[in-house]
Parts: C-alpha cells; structure tokens; sequence
C-alpha cells in the first residue's frame, strides 16, 4: 500500500497550537509519509488520505477525492458534524490520556474553588476581611457529573478520591465503582434532585442542546449546603441556555457557576458572564491539549489501520459522538 | 478508677467551634463523665483529669493539679510548647481523617490554582480578555512537601493521583510510594532544587521557625515551566519570614503564594498580604475541624487510657511535635 499524504488543516488556537508546531511534530511522527499544512498551493488533493483537522471552515473537508479518515485535534466534532458536506469516511475523536487528566485537573480545581468558598475568600481579601466561615467537608457535598465517557469517569474518579459524594448521569447505562450511575431521562429527576455541584462533559448533539436551562437547573438539590447549586460547564458552550443562566444566578436558582465554553467563541465583550459576581470564567481552555501527545496518537492508528486494524474512538454518526 | 471530669478550654474559633458546640458534643460522647466549660467558679480544680484545648491562655492549665492527659484540639501544638509551665502529663494532637482530607483539599486547591493559571484568568476575566495561553501538563510540575506525617502523606497521594510529580523532605527518613523522599540538613538543597510547587505543612518547633526564609526560596528551581516557583504555607506562621516572602515576590525570587498561616493573627490590617498581587491568603481556615469527629476522637482515647491502654499521637517533647 502506498503510503498516502495527511493534510493538517488547523485554524486558530493558542500559541502552543500554531500550524507551525502542529507540523514539526507530525513530521516526527509520521516517518516518510508527507505531511501538508493547508493551504498550499503545491498540494494535489488526490494524494491526501488522511486530514488532521482543528475548526476546518465547512466544506473544507469535501475538497479530497481519496480521503479514508478524518482525525479531529480535540474531543468534541459538534462542529465537524454539522458540516453536510463532510466526506462519509471515519471521524475519529482524540481521546488521549493528556486531554483527559487536563480535563479532570479543570473539574476539580472548579469544584474546589466553589466547594472550599473561593469567591467568598478572594472578596474578603479584596476587603482586608478576616473572616473564615464554617466549611463543609468534602463528605457533605454531591457533585453529579453530565456525561460519563472517559472525561467525565476519569473526573469522579478523582473527586471521589478526595471525598466528595460523586454521582454521574449519561444516555445510556454507565457502571463506575463508588459513583451512584444514573441514565435517560427516566433518570434524570432523581440525579438532579441529589446534586450540590452539576459538571457537565456531555458531547454536544442536537439531544443535548440548551440541556442546561431554568427548568434543569431548578431541579438541583434546593437544600444544597452550599446555600443554592452550582453549574460548571466545561462540555461546550451550546449546551447551555446562556440567558437561562444569567437570570438563574441573579435570582438565587444557582448559587455559581464556572464556564469554560460558550455559545460564541471568544466570548463577546458585552456579555454579562464577563463581569457577573457569580461566574468564575475559563477561555477554553480547560482541556487544552499536548500536540506532541495528540501527533502520536494519530500516527499509531493511521499505521494501525494501514496493517488492517481497527481505528479506535470513531465517531457514531447516528448519536453524534 | 473514678471517672475524672473533662475541663474544656476553647478561646476564640469561627462559629463552627464555638465553645458551647464543643461542650454539647463533649456532653454527648463522654457519657457520665463529667464536662466542664471553663473558666466556671463551681468547677473544683483538682477533680479535672482531663483538659480538651484550644488556644488556652499560658499558664492556664497549671491550674489543674491531678491533670493526667491535654488534648489539643487542632493539629498544631507549638503554642502550647511555649508555656513553660505546661503540666508534665502526656500531650496529644488530633490526628482525624476529617482534618486530614480538609488540609488535602486545600492543597490541592492551591497547587491547582498556580499550575492552572488562577490568578492571571481572573485578571483576565475583570480586564475582558479572551487570552488564553500555553498551560502545562501536570506531570511536568514537581511539587515538594515539606513535612511528611500524616497531613504531607495524604495530600502527597493526592497530588500523584492527579499527574504531577511529587517529591517531599521530612526530618527523618520517610518512605511514600510514588513519592521522592529526601530528610535532614544534607538532602534539602537536592529537595529544593527540583521543586516548582513548595507546599509546607511542617510543624513550628525551634528547628523550622522561619525556616522559609529568602535562602531557601532561592535554592528552588530556577528554571520552573511556571516562571518561578511558587509557595504555599499551610503549616504555621511561625514557620515563615514574612518580610522575606514579600521581598522575594517584589523581585521574582518567588513568583506567586498562598498562605493560610501569619506571624500575628488574625493578619494586621496593614499587613501587604492583603494588596499583594501576586499573594492568595486565606485567613488560617485550610483544616477546619469538625467537633464532632474530635470529641469522639477524645472520648475513645480516654476510655483506652483508662482501660490501660496506649495514648495515640502523643506529642514528643524533645522534638516539639
């Protein structure tokens, strides 16, 4: 089998995601295989079999007749998706243990930061107020995780550790040693009903758009110990009703909450999550990921699936993740 | 045996540890014994076995001449070393699970907040900048704890769990799985050399006061992913310079701290900890503890001292914790 070219086609990122770096290391990676950074000009479409891909524009994609997989540089491919021109050849998530143990790094951090009244203790600072208040122990707090793929099991792993009362809530049946599992919307009232601290890592699918609304969030345990219930969502930003939201922690239906996403990227200057009291915000990047980690990665399933195997983390078409 | 009465001496405290919430937990879990809130002009000096202390005043517990056993309510007993007319009785420290896990959540915490960037995101948040920047792995981070009992064992674990290298200096040799020991004057300087991250939970005796001082802050590692290194003192105030940790945050010696522990407290009012950009202090709240699960800790080593049995955490006068 001739060794056919893979296409990067990554736009925007931070510095530690330039195209630059992107390319450097898939060249180490990839051994004789050419690799093209796009656009360019002297790249034939023909010989591309393989695109590595960040934010490509739609219709992006279609533009290679010999395509056979598309490797997304991040967990979600909401984006990707909703492109109706995407060539009908696998679309593989990254799912590497970096993404992951950053994910998880986020999520504890934010439920600890809202958990141990770190809002409260800056203002105090800010005030030159002395004045600790009594703190719960990890013990008395539930934290109940939305999305229970390998982000969100990894998560409660690590908060269980540190004591916290974890239960999780997925579409379907999840089993996790120590966390209470719930599933489908039968189940959803009853995971609700428990939950001091909601983190959500669902993947964004048309079933899951604005999940994150009034009527959700007014089902969380009303007699938290926390005061009112805390949101933290580092799934994406559709996922959350953003009005919805605002007006909830104006009127106590939500004690905090931590953003990492947003339905507009970067977030606009005149949004109100910018300056409101309640609202600890992250520019997306709570999982922001290791190229060298990710560059191996899809080179070791492209020579996998080159011998005959498997690819591994294909994208369902049908549930969108 | 007659069963000797228990006097409790509790000054000062959030609402959580209020000297009446101490006596009705002490009420429930000492069975017919009795308790006494003191000062209290009915209570009999010489039928007090037993003193259950939190801050008591110097010479205050010479009062009491069939005392057998002190009770520490807290973890730390330096202040109660310093009274030298301290009764020569067996002195025991708390050593729960709860305060434990608590000191563990706070260090977590802080780890977190400086290897994620906290500080500079909010900057971010109240100036409206979308400007995310490169972020470590976790596993390129060494954290070194110094002191390694009970309280540096269980956040060391912690912080493994969640990727980072840990390493951690105790005065006698120390043996952690996963964890890099180092103990004594002569492996310090290769202790410091490695670490990013400084947490300290040492106890304050002769040998640590102001053992964190700008000669040891200097010998931390210079070339730290984080810029420079970073402290965080959990331990007691005594163990730090603070004129020395104010200088070498002016000068980038350090590049960030979170102290929960000061020389005075609660910190003077003119205290520069407060306005510091770079300083996150909390007001002396990382372990909180709960009565409930000292009281109980109290009442079952008096019944196993009674029954002849062996006092547990008993402090070492000659080594001061």
């Amino acid at each position: 089998m001739n060794k056919g070219a893979l296409a990067l086609l990554v736009h925007g990122g931070t510095e530690n995601w330039s195209p630059e770096r992107w390319k450097r290391r898939f060249d180490e990676v990839c051994g004789n295989r050419r690799v093209w950074r796009l656009p360019d000009a002297d790249c034939n479409p023909a010989e591309i079999h393989y695109a590595a891909v960040w934010k490509p524009a739609q219709g992006e994609l279609a533009a290679f007749p010999n395509l056979r997989v598309i490797f997304n540089l991040g967990a979600g491919v909401d984006a990707l998706m909703a492109d109706t021109s995407l060539p009908k050849v696998p679309l593989v998530r990254v799912a590497v243990g970096d993404l992951t143990a950053r994910m998880t790094e986020y999520v504890v951090l934010h439920v600890l930061m809202h958990h141990r009244q770190e809002p409260y203790l800056r203002a105090c600072q800010q005030e030159k107020r002395w004045a600790p208040t009594s703190q719960w122990p990890a013990g008395a707090i539930s934290v109940g995780i939305m999305g229970l793929g390998t982000l969100g099991s990894d998560a409660a792993q690590a908060l269980r550790h540190l004591g916290f009362r974890v239960s999780g809530w997925s579409r379907s049946e999840k089993k996790i040693a120590g966390v209470e599992c719930f599933h489908g919307s039968t189940q959803i009232d009853a995971f609700l009903q428990a939950t001091d601290i909601l983190v959500c890592l669902l993947p964004l699918t048309p079933d899951t758009r604005h999940i994150l609304n009034r009527g959700l969030f007014a089902r969380l345990n009303r007699n938290s110990p926390l005061g009112a219930p805390v949101l933290i969502n580092a799934g994406r930003g559709g996922l959350q009703n953003e009005a919805d939201i605002l007006a909830c922690l104006d009127d106590g239906t939500l004690g905090a909450a931590s953003l990492d996403v947003y339905a507009i990227e970067p977030l606009p200057a005149d949004s109100r999550f910018w300056t409101h009291p309640k609202v600890v915000l992250t520019p997306h990047n709570a999982a922001d990921t290791d190229p060298d980690e990710i560059s191996k990665y899809v080179a070791r399933q492209i020579e996998r699936f080159e011998a005959g195997g498997a690819l591994e983390n294909v994208v369902d078409p049908g549930r969108g993740y």
